[in-house]
């Protein structure tokens, strides 16, 4: 497990606790609901793609890294509304990775029906 | 560093580089370019707000894990076609949250000018 | 009204109705429920955003139209399934349009807190 | 052609003309180029998701409508920046109707390989 992710769920777990919201970025997401914290996924996940874009075209990667970094953090924020976080995301992917989960998607996803 | 990540990004870099798409689901992508990996994870992204809305409604928590590790793995195939890879993200998270950077989003996106 | 738009939501509406859902494309999303037709929603908004990106590199208009038609005609599907349609939205942009609603959109939208 | 549509088109074309920024919302979206209008484009649909979740869980159907609306303009506001409009994405649903398009789509994206 990702001793930095660790911690950053951590943290966040440690700020949704808050009762106010203007202490900090992660309470007032957490005070202003799930739908608000879904909506930044939403955004975040749009900023990737346009970055993803921009690097093909430009070469601009850090913008890339950045958006990409934006969406797994408020991806972490919305798990731990749930009492998740990115340890069960990494178990999934484990369990996948170790048990050929990755040759199961590959069948699930084959390129005829994909568009 | 999470050693899972690591792994998978080294089995994604691995697959991205065999020239027959049937080979993997990773290379399929790859041959479908990276316009099929972005659809993926737009389509991805948007599973996983759906079940983050039915995990508040019914308590799935499963689903909304797996649509949020099938995002993280397509957002990893797309780092891969720009050689970076999650350790980049997760750098980036670092920096972000030794340097405060939290503290600093919490300025940038507060309450009142985001909806 | 849209004299397209409302023969359109008319033939959504009518094959909604139907119990075969290997009828028609409407059926078969009706017949996977809401989360089907809003993943398809997700799905055709990120075509949209990929078509734009490369409308803008490479003047590929054409495919820019073909999504944004799909992205519309899935928010129609989507309408129906809450007896909704192509009618209500395009009387809510009237109302707004009148009622100089853009006017209070820019105000909303400021540019300092968008981002 | 929807007349409502068709002068939306207009007032967007017209304020997209304008030198300053802070003159209008479309101005001012305008001025912050593509990628801005893309942002909005995606932000929106990610609200939309969430609407219907809530209409279908709560039954606020007027949020929806809204959302699909402020969807619905920004693309107009998208199509705008390559000189294309509603009518074109009118046209080619038109097209489609006419020619069975959606008929074929029924085959192209049947349920066994959607998901």
């Amino acid at each position: 497990m990702s001793e930095v992710l660790r911690r950053l769920d951590a943290v966040i777990a440690e700020r949704l606790g808050h009762a106010d919201p203007s202490a900090s970025y992660v309470a007032s997401l957490h005070h202003g609901g799930l739908d608000r914290i879904l909506k930044k996924v939403a955004e975040e996940s749009g900023e990737t793609l346009i970055a993803a874009k921009n690097a093909a075209q430009h070469g601009e990667r850090a913008t890339l890294v950045h958006e990409t970094a934006d969406l797994w953090f408020h991806c972490m924020v919305m798990l731990a509304e749930f009492e998740l976080s990115s340890a069960d995301v990494i178990e999934e992917l484990e369990r996948r990775f170790d048990l050929s989960g990755l040759a199961e998607k590959a069948t699930r996803g084959a390129p005829p029906d994909v568009d």
